[in-house]
């Protein structure tokens, strides 16, 4: 990776993402002490930064790669993101995805344009479904995070951030399966003088931070946390890029993280899901470290059931 | 009023007020058939366009006006926007609220340094209620919408909209007391080369479409809508610039208000508060008449109770 590829990457997924604002609020401000600006992916295509991994991995596939498609398996906002870029592109997309996942989010995946294969719910029958549709089909996989293309797609949230807010002290993003803080910590390093990349973690789902102390890839016993896009395991590409570039992780509780996302909603008028109010809760916890300094927060996505609430 | 004026105004707001951002939305644009531009007032400061009105009334004032300080009667918007304008200024403000009014507006006036003064929740008991204080201390009692500084306050939204988008074809904002339209009128007229005004008022309080039908000021009779801002009766100040420069006044059901707004919730991700939601239902509601036309939309305020949704 050099600085250059990720300006050309940058330059080649515009055509299919969201310039996306950012926003501040003078309230939250007061309230931690820093001056957070708020990078709202939440307003991303689809309602979430997976647009721009998704955009970038099926971007870099060859012409005779593209016209086989490509597989995921996702319940989440990758699914749509995988769909809806596909679809962009004029490649077909094929989506596995859990028999028992919300009609709301088949419909999503549905309304982009993508095929959805069912399989059972556990990880190993999703991954089998989806290496039998590559077999089949001959379509690519993509991984919804653990993927060098995913990973650099993901980096352009927080170059765009640091294009409009040279200065930043500190950028905050989520830890699920590592791939938006590894694009974070890599858009970073390339762009940036001394800005540091710091991740806030569920404590109910903290593989990330014990690999980082253990160093190695430890694994969730238990994901019980209502950040719903954080459970998943932290993988291997994205593990190896967070120990280099990456300053620390900060776990939070529950009622951190429904509190942060509370604040968010109510004060910077804004919807977010709550995997996206944990950096932020992260900020408040720890807020003597990051006083009076100039903090990017990555707002990761604004993909929730507004008739059922936390709050 | 002059355009040079209303320039002035807008120069004297603006370290008072946030210069809000302008989102669209590819969704919302296929649906509606439009290009639609959305002036986010939800992001003003407080949380409404109401803070420009307040602003501009209390920079109207004289040195000695100021020190015996400002009264209003709201149980909404404008007391936040009086309490936090007149707090930025050093001004006393005294608010007078229904004895009835919710305890969580009740605590965002005080938070801003409000003095909140109840009376029963009539309007006649509230009028009078302001007027004792008005005479007791000398304070100049600043009208939530039929007042000519509160409705060139209102105008400065319309007009940042016209300089970041000056090929609008349209504007359109809800109507109530009728502030935010006239405003917004006044600054198509005085900012724009042909930008026609239209507005979004609920059936349901539908005075000023009455109004401008029978050419005298109507009242409502019952004001059962979930647009709990447009419940107030059109003022004359207001009554004669729409009469003048509005275009016309479309009409909505609540289940076009609460559908319009549940849009804006899920496809752009931002909070909107019911009344908010009206232009745009009006929008949808007669949208072969703005077919591939550029509409702006005052999105006017983001108050609403979270826990508490129509949907």
């Amino acid at each position: 990776m050099t600085k250059k590829t990720l300006i050309q990457i940058h330059t080649r997924i515009k055509p299919f993402i969201h310039r996306t604002p950012v926003l501040t609020s003078q309230l939250l401000n007061d309230m931690s002490g820093a001056n957070v600006f708020f990078k709202c992916e939440n307003f991303q295509k689809m309602g979430a930064f997976k647009m721009r991994g998704a955009a970038n991995a099926i971007l870099s596939l060859s012409e005779a790669e593209r016209q086989k498609g490509v597989v995921t398996h996702s319940s989440g906002n990758f699914a749509q993101a995988v769909a809806l870029a596909a679809k962009q592109l004029g490649v077909k997309a094929y989506i596995v995805m859990p028999d028992n996942a919300p009609q709301v989010k088949k419909n999503a995946v549905r309304a982009y344009g993508g095929e959805i294969i069912e399989s059972e719910s556990t990880p190993a029958a999703r991954e089998a479904m989806a290496y039998k549709i590559q077999k089949e089909t001959g379509a690519t996989f993509l991984h919804p995070s653990n993927q060098d293309e995913v990973i650099y797609g993901n980096a352009t949230a927080a170059m765009e951030l640091l294009e409009d807010h040279p200065d930043l002290d500190v950028i905050m993003a989520p830890v699920g399966g590592g791939g938006l803080i590894a694009g974070t910590a890599l858009a970073a390093y390339y762009f940036s003088e001394n800005c540091k990349v710091i991740g806030g973690e569920p404590a109910k789902a903290d593989d990330a931070y014990r690999s980082l102390n253990s160093g190695k890839i430890e694994l969730n016993e238990t994901v019980n946390t209502i950040a719903d896009g954080l459970r998943t395991n932290l993988g291997d590409r994205n593990f190896l890029i967070i120990q280099k570039h990456v300053e620390k992780i900060i776990r939070v509780e529950e009622d951190e993280i429904i509190n942060a996302m509370r604040l968010i909603w109510e004060r910077m008028k804004i919807i977010i899901e709550p995997s996206c109010a944990v950096p932020f809760a992260a900020l408040l916890k720890e807020k003597h470290q990051f006083k009076n300094k100039n903090i990017g927060i990555i707002l990761s996505g604004g993909n929730v059931d507004v008739k059922n609430l936390p709050f």
